[in-house]
């Protein structure tokens, strides 16, 4: 029997009609994206998708099957266009409940007679989840299953994120460098192919960054698992593209 | 029979690693969603995945399924891990051959005796493909049946999709205007859902934005094609919201 551990994977998916019609600049995915390296999961995909139920039980049900966690953004809030936890109460076919826990946040925040129709949506949710507390606003994000469902504004979902991450095990983390050089990309290519060759644990990726008439020039993005293939690979990208430009250097580890 | 035009729909999807892993921040979603809204094309979708030939070929089918037309941004430069092209040679079961028109443009720009074999690389194409010209860099992308194959690189995509816009047909523009107000969302919220059930063919957006301490609010976004329906719902969402706080003004339209 193998004891190989497999690293845990994540989802993200992106709720919001005005993430497609342009009216707003996604921030939520970088945040996540990088957060979740630095704890040892690999973010194998992510969907930017409507306020649509169908759409959206559609791609929470593929995306719990599919990875470990999976994190949604957008769509808990308390007016009409807010249809997130009463579309994936459907999707796991649980009962949309009042939860008396995140009742009890809003009364301790806002005060019982503050507490209108609006906010008290915000505490409806499927039954049996786990509260995903928010330090900003107080109403809270949940967890059902393996989806921990959260805010859309940035602010509100950072706060909920930081709260998430300590339910979830690290996993094990990928090393990971930049070497930064001023060289086409072209001709780092074979040398950039024969060092992959060599080493097929080891990810390298090469972005070049063009700016015309300003910056130009490769991002090498070298990341992974093998400590020994990983300084080795490191070097021999270094090596490579300081054969080219001199200059070349690692902007970060 | 029913003469009715159906709008034209799209999706994108951003390949790269590197947005997976935190290392680059997309910036291609919204500038790509905004220009599809201005020429009338609504995006439905987007799926932001890795440079892994399975998921290029799963995601490349099923949205050239699903949408009228598809964008796709990275991995079509000149080294290993540019595996865009190939991959979708394969996804629509046709050759990977040298495309003429792509070699003749690189020749023109780098002379012959420079066209090295990782910048031949990228005149590579499936079979019978249309060319996307690229005024900064000269490396073009392509379009194989309704996908538009672009690169990552913001300014080079860019200037590849200023070109695939002048082949795509307009739809019919959505109007849309962003009403500003300075009140608790909640408070809105029943005002706003009453005025979404009079105008179910105007999409109301409500969107808080939250930086503790700093600023707050709501923005709330309308859009539609009926303008009577739109011009109503605009003037019913700032009598609302004025009557809550009397600066509330129209942000854009």
């Amino acid at each position: 029997m193998s004891t190989q551990k497999t690293n845990p994977t994540a989802g993200i998916i992106l709720i919001g009609n005005e993430l497609l019609s342009g009216q707003t600049v996604d921030l939520n995915l970088n945040y996540i994206a990088k957060k979740l390296f630095t704890h040892g999961v690999d973010l194998c995909e992510t969907s930017v998708i409507p306020d649509l139920e169908n759409e959206i039980i559609r791609v929470v049900r593929d995306y719990s099957k599919r990875f470990t966690h999976v994190f949604t953004t957008g769509g808990i809030g308390p007016t009409h266009d807010d249809i997130t936890a009463e579309t994936i109460s459907k999707a796991f076919g649980r009962k949309l409940v009042r939860n008396e826990q995140a009742y009890q946040i809003l009364v301790e925040k806002y005060g019982e007679e503050n507490l209108t129709d609006s906010r008290g949506r915000m505490t409806m949710m499927p039954e049996g989840v786990e509260l995903i507390l928010n330090d900003s606003t107080g109403a809270p994000g949940f967890r059902v299953e393996n989806v921990f469902v959260m805010a859309g504004v940035p602010t509100i979902m950072h706060a909920m994120f930081e709260n998430a991450l300590t339910v979830i095990p690290k996993g094990e983390k990928r090393q990971k460098v930049i070497v930064s050089c001023k060289v086409y990309e072209s001709r780092l290519a074979p040398g950039l192919h024969s060092i992959q060759d060599s080493y097929p644990q080891i990810e390298i990726g090469s972005y070049p960054h063009w700016i015309e008439g300003k910056s130009w020039g490769v991002r090498v993005a070298i990341t992974g698992r093998d400590l020994i293939a990983f300084d080795e690979t490191k070097k021999k990208v270094l090596d490579l593209c300081q054969s080219f430009d001199e200059k070349s250097h690692c902007l970060e580890e």
